[in-house]
């Protein structure tokens, strides 16, 4: 897992003060460094990721409110980036995030560091709340956006709810890259998924292709 | 949470021997008790819970193989009970099972010692491994088997794999239920995601309803 190229994208909380990204990847890469050890997340310190690092501590609390915001960022900046979405249709812009869902699933199953950081994630509430707070929550209100914009266009059903649609279209997906190490994620998944789904949550007076 | 009315329903491995309701329940209400004090799954020994059941090691040992099976059946006695099929329709029949997991999904939210059971399950993967053996993949096998008579009757397409057409009609409901304890289960939602998805899974011959 390299951070090369990668450094940590911020649409949740704003904090207002410059950055340097050689500073905030050695820490990062100290922390995956800590990981690959073999320390578990629960013994990584600030103190001991700023030795490693070779910053001093304030230098880390200047960037991150806490151990469990720099982690959802180590974790974040390991994972795909978000895709540019395409903007041609909401079918399209579905693909471009269930694709990118599915790289994450193939990602977590490659690398046995990010799958243990995760899982590892899972069972630390704090940090797990923390990963919600800045990376599902904001992820969940761009999907739905897209969906409101297709019911907007006549793309999506108005009588189901925005929600419940969401789930529909990204639970199963979720389901096999996430739930589910053993199920298959061949190329082609998101757009068979996004197609045979959003057969039902057609507009009912819209023709059919 | 009680246990009157529910005992272990095996499906999984056949053990071959009688069995006493009556000492099984003893068994597993002191499990629940000894939960229910505090005390977590992972000091809970066979030692201890037969000294709160009032019965001998040799007792449990007789129907259980271990701690992870035994742990197991008490939570399955304390989910809701796998439904009967009603076997009018490939819809109908999963329109109950998606029902089931909604009640399973409504129970976890209001019984904190069932979440904290569930969570502590979790995160204990001897545990895990066996509830996915014992309850999950027979469950998954019992929905694939009504997804391929319905590909025989017609009801389903051929073109889609049946694994990925199982996790795109019970993924939503699985996200929702387990995954996104926030998120709301209406009665009525299991007819309405099934509808909905199997719009898109209906073979593309046959005619619209």
């Amino acid at each position: 897992m390299s951070l090369a190229d990668s450094h940590p994208r911020h649409d949740g909380p704003v904090r207002g003060r410059p950055r340097s990204e050689a500073v905030e990847r050695a820490i990062m890469e100290g922390i995956l460094k800590l990981l690959e050890d073999g320390v578990p997340l629960a013994e990584l310190s600030i103190e001991r990721i700023a030795r490693t690092a070779g910053v001093g501590k304030a230098t880390i609390y200047r960037r991150w409110r806490g151990k469990e915001e720099l982690f959802v960022d180590v974790v974040r900046a390991a994972e795909p980036p978000d895709p540019e979405l395409p903007g041609t249709s909401m079918r399209d812009d579905l693909v471009a995030l269930l694709e990118q869902l599915r790289q994450r699933g193939l990602m977590t199953r490659s690398s046995v560091l990010l799958h243990n950081v995760i899982a590892q994630m899972k069972s630390t509430p704090k940090i797990w709340d923390a990963y919600h707070a800045i990376v599902v929550e904001p992820r969940r209100r761009k999907q739905h956006a897209i969906l409101r914009r297709g019911q907007a266009n006549g793309e999506l059903r108005t009588d189901l709810d925005v929600d419940v649609m969401n789930d529909m279209i990204f639970g199963p997906m979720l389901v096999r890259a996430v739930m589910r190490p053993d199920a298959d994620l061949p190329e082609g998944l998101a757009e068979q998924m996004a197609d045979a789904v959003l057969e039902g949550l057609r507009p009912v007076s819209s023709p059919s292709p």
